[in-house]
């Protein structure tokens, strides 16, 4: 599976070094962008920060209203207590999505305590994903703990998701402004589009990978993780009372970011740091994912490329995805070695990373047809630099 | 499990005699109800067809909106496509609760052509948790047809559940009438209530027979079949313009008759007709369901109680459930036949009996709390009565 499921917040906190384009130490973001300003992650932080601070209490209020166990389950699920119901301080995220609203409504010059309620639909809609992703996908981990299936059962985190998405719903029905209902709209819409988006993940991992096109994954990458990063930008921009055209916009600037934080995130789970990400490295190889530099190098013509299929056709190495100890430790490592370095010679690596800048430059661009104004606009630019940035 | 998968408007189609309460040939609404009239099943049977045809255009425009293979799987689900995509002349069960929707808004004197929208919404949100129940109960056929999951697998299933829920969302967000945000945030409680039903559902199949009680089983069932009943009338109420006294009255008579349907349903899969209810008799017995009559035959203190406790406790009968064929069939039968005479001499079956008859008298006295005039009362009394009667 490519990486709806990915809590795109803890994948990049601290991420290892992964050249994206231009200079050592500058972002995807290009030209237009300083050096230092929104770019240098420091003001996402705050950003990201401030946005936790706003939502938890709604998000708590509205997971608290569940009934008995599947209040347990929900509250597990964020990382707020563990199996056996004690308190933990897990973290839930770093709540991207919200900041991305509250963002969007302070980019048309609206008042993001306006839109607290939207952030945390938007939260709550990505944690039902994550939480029926989980499920099919048979994930048995997620933010460094058991996922809530294999704690409580299949049932009980199909059924805490299913909750989840009526709460986002609720909030939003309950809420006066009145840019609620076309929000709730544009929400209900979004959640058809995640669903289609799992759905193609899914085909496509069913097939062979010389069955599978760029554009078929790229399409699959859109509806899975650009999709609800957009939805969030839009639903910014309609609490900000903004028209259509601005709508449109901050929905493609999340779109085209989210593309860029899913390449990122493909090549992290290439050549990423298990110690920073959460990810091993080489998770995605192990279990043969059809991730983009993979399907990329596949489709380059390349010698590479088939030596590339020729592994990729072959049983995953020995050793559990995501463990090194025990016997076949070495030989795993030398096989995903193999592995990523024809990714990386069929050109895989390189094309992932000019595509995110691209993805990103065309971000910056839906972003300015909206927002005009760079200091307006520079809060939803650090979001969008420190979902694909590198790490200092 | 007990019902709230059961899509009542098949499982009670034409169903076979079962002595409710009263004389024979009356139904269980008792007092102040004529013999002939609403009672007598042939103006509930135009009221459904009304609201299929009301319903089904917006239905069908909703379904047609998912994606691809979405739309087939939903589409095979509602039975208008066999599995292959070709068109089939199936029924999507009786639209029960649009008709109860749009006989609420018609009761409190409202035009039931303006909750269209609701009363589409309201079937879309029933038929994401058949969907979802028959995934995690794993059951193998729904509406005489293979479960949709069974087709296609669990994750599309899952995924066409979780569309269907923010296709009802959708639906009310775009719907210009003033009760929508109100409905909207009724109908996503209610969906907690059905998932904290289908939880409670699933944990008390979980334990023994000994360890269950009356009132629990009561809870479960007003929480997954009765939820829902009185979500349909209370949105009706809304669309009428009904005040906050007639919402929850009306809420109180779908509930009350949900209630009454599911004890008559337990009692019909105990000693009901295959032949007309799609669900073979004993069905339940086999499958050793805590279903009503069950639970409260044991928590008799009978004699019988204690036979019933010993014969629950073996291992269900042989032969599979369901299927009469094959090796073991007279002695599954024999066994079948002991459970539900003890069940019925414990008191099970008479105590259903009663207790759907005094549902029903609390659903009628509900009903009258908000809507005193009885003309204006007979379409919903009529439904009510059609959920829960005898046959001719």
């Amino acid at each position: 599976m490519t990486e709806t499921t990915t809590d795109m917040s803890d994948a990049t906190a601290g991420v290892t070094p992964v050249g994206v384009a231009g200079a050592p130490g500058t972002g995807v973001v290009g030209e237009g962008v300083p050096a230092q300003g929104p770019g240098d992650g420091h003001e996402a932080s705050e950003i990201l920060a401030a946005a936790r601070v706003c939502v938890d209490p709604e998000l708590h209020e509205a997971v608290d209203s569940l009934p008995g166990h599947l209040r347990r389950v929900a509250r597990y699920h964020f990382g707020w207590e563990h199996a056996d119901g004690t308190p933990a301080a897990g973290s839930a995220g770093k709540a991207i999505r919200p900041a991305l609203v509250l963002a969007a409504v302070q980019a048309l010059g609206g008042e993001p305590a306006t839109a607290v309620r939207a952030a945390t639909a938007v939260e709550l809609i990505h944690n039902f994903t994550l939480l029926h992703d989980d499920v099919m996908d048979r994930d048995a981990t997620r933010r460094h703990r058991p996922t809530a299936w294999s704690v409580f059962g299949v049932t009980d985190a199909i059924l805490v998701g299913d909750a989840l998405q009526a709460l986002a719903q609720r909030l939003l029905a309950e809420d006066p402004h009145p840019a609620a209902p076309a929000a709730a709209a544009r929400l209900a819409r979004c959640v058809v589009e995640l669903c289609a988006g799992q759905h193609a993940d899914c085909a496509l991992e069913g097939r062979g990978p010389d069955e599978v096109t760029l554009d078929e994954c790229l399409a699959m990458a859109e509806a899975k993780t650009g999709a609800l990063l957009g939805c969030a930008c839009a639903l910014g921009a309609l609490y900000a009372g903004g028209g259509p055209e601005e709508v449109d916009a901050l929905d493609g600037f999340g779109r085209e970011a989210g593309l860029a934080f899913q390449l990122i995130d493909d090549v992290i789970g290439i050549w990423g740091d298990p110690g920073h990400t959460g990810k091993p490295a080489g998770a995605d190889l192990t279990a043969r994912k059809k991730s983009l530099p993979v399907v990329a190098a596949l489709a380059s013509g390349t010698p590479a490329a088939a030596e590339l299929a020729a592994l990729y056709a072959g049983s995953p190495g020995k050793g559990s995805p995501g463990k090194g100890e025990g016997e076949g430790h070495e030989e795993r490592d030398g096989e995903l070695e193999r592995v990523a370095r024809a990714v990386e010679r069929a050109g895989g690596r390189d094309w992932a990373q000019a595509h995110a800048a691209d993805r990103m430059s065309r971000a910056v661009g839906q972003l300015a047809r909206a927002v005009p104004d760079p200091e307006a606009a520079g809060g939803l630019l650090a979001l969008a630099e420190f979902v694909t940035r590198r790490t200092q």
